[in-house]
């Protein structure tokens, strides 16, 4: 399935939303992947006091204002996550599993709170460990895989890896109840080490080893040049002009992904920097 | 009159009020110079869809908000025009008539409507042109002195002029009534230039000509790089990096007088950024 937009938003904070009600004003097709929290940190937030126009505002309060201003502007939130965003030169691919969607420009407005890798996880990367379940399940066919997830999305891969799998193991990182097939093996343990030679060969835990033929880390952010290859990052951050420009042409990138202060109201005005540089890059071209 | 203060904001703004509430919260001993309307742009605006969270709301219900804002957090504004900034290295002076405030550091959210200098203006500047009456005011004792005003503050400054020359004339660039002591002369005419040789000479209107010995300019605003000299520019806007910091030290600069685009809620988001830097560089000296 191919979709152009103008452009596609990643992320649902202050960032993406500012920058989703911008592009929309100037008239622009545009897709928001995001949760339906909007935004996990911004939740959270018990009171908040620098957010101007808005005194001590609660987390959910700011949170449901910013759901309400988008909702009235006809925005729809995307509950994808994507995989890999690849830069195509007059465009961009934004590849969510088997979907591919396409985008004039991309705008990140990921956040900061990404997942530390584990030990073994880069270094195996592309050679037995992945991100992205569905994407790769084909490979592992009659094989063993083990599913690492961060979340409860990640058991719909892991229950979609186990159609075709020979045995599944899943590794949860969180403590709520899961909704898993029932021949799925649930791991509750910490994780040590993913080790192998050549390639992934087993999973080390605190108190035992799965030997795995595959591993799948499912998380809730990715690094921001994992999701976008070639991206230049600087100081654990996307490196970026005062145009909210990253070093890709039509990439543009805002809020806590770019750099301290980790604020709503400067994620907010960085959003809409990027999206009327988008704007006028697309109009441009 | 010497007061230190920790941050001294030139601005009232969306860029400048952040800046204001963020300093405050970190416990900055703050003083915001601005106007009783906040924001003369703001107010005029009769719809913004695009500040994050509150959606569809006017100008002056935007800047009521930032006034109960700031109102809330025991901020004043001061209303009082800045003639000069001086950095003194380890502080700044800021210079206003015949008062001097100190502050460790300072932030500029001056906005970007300055009005454009008039023919002759700049020419003459420091040769019988000045922008700060009361403060030169004792160099034109005895001497005829033409004031070109461009609001009704201007008219007590003109007054206090008018104690010491012989002659003062009062050019208003606006329409309301005046408040002018009685030997003023009024001269309602289109300013066409400011002439002389070495020093001013006089002012030559659409229908006449004024001899005068000097002529002061008193304008809403004032370029930065005038109000702050040493200042560095960059096509028209004051030059910053991503953390606001300007090319003087503990000197900072947000909103519409950094650069495009013009807009609240990325003013708001950049004079946040500004505030957090300030503090930062208090605390680090």
């Amino acid at each position: 399935m191919d979709t152009r937009y103008d452009i596609a938003i990643v992320g649902s904070g202050p960032a993406g939303l500012s920058a989703a009600i911008n592009a929309k004003i100037r008239n622009k097709n545009i897709i928001v992947f995001g949760s339906s929290e909007l935004s996990g940190k911004l939740i959270k937030a018990p009171k908040i006091d620098n957010y101007l126009g808005l005194p001590g505002i609660t987390g959910i309060q700011l949170k449901d204002r910013f759901q309400q201003h988008v909702a009235n502007m006809g925005i729809n939130i995307t509950y994808e996550r994507i995989n890999t965003i690849y830069a195509m030169g007059q465009y961009f691919g934004v590849a969510v599993n088997e979907k591919m969607y396409e985008a004039s420009a991309v705008i990140l407005a990921t956040g900061i709170e990404y997942t530390k890798a584990l030990k073994g996880e880069e270094e195996f990367l592309g050679r037995g460990v992945g991100y992205c379940a569905t994407c790769d399940a084909p490979l592992y066919r009659g094989k063993v895989v083990t599913i690492i997830g961060y979340n409860k999305e990640a058991e719909a891969e892991a229950n979609y890896v186990n159609e075709l799998s020979k045995k599944t193991y899943y590794i949860p990182m969180y403590k709520e109840s899961l909704n898993l097939s029932e021949n799925i093996e649930v791991v509750r343990d910490k994780v040590v080490e993913i080790s192998g030679g050549n390639k992934v060969e087993k999973v080390i835990l605190k108190s035992k080893e799965i030997v795995t033929d595959g591993v799948f880390v499912l998380k809730d952010s990715i690094a921001p040049d994992k999701l976008v290859p070639g991206l230049i990052m600087e100081n654990g951050h996307i490196k970026v002009d005062m145009d909210m420009k990253t070093n890709i042409e039509g990439c543009f990138a805002a809020g806590d992904c770019v750099g301290r202060p980790y604020q709503y109201m400067k994620a907010a005005g960085q959003g809409q920097v990027a999206a009327l540089n988008a704007v006028f890059y697309i109009d441009k071209n």
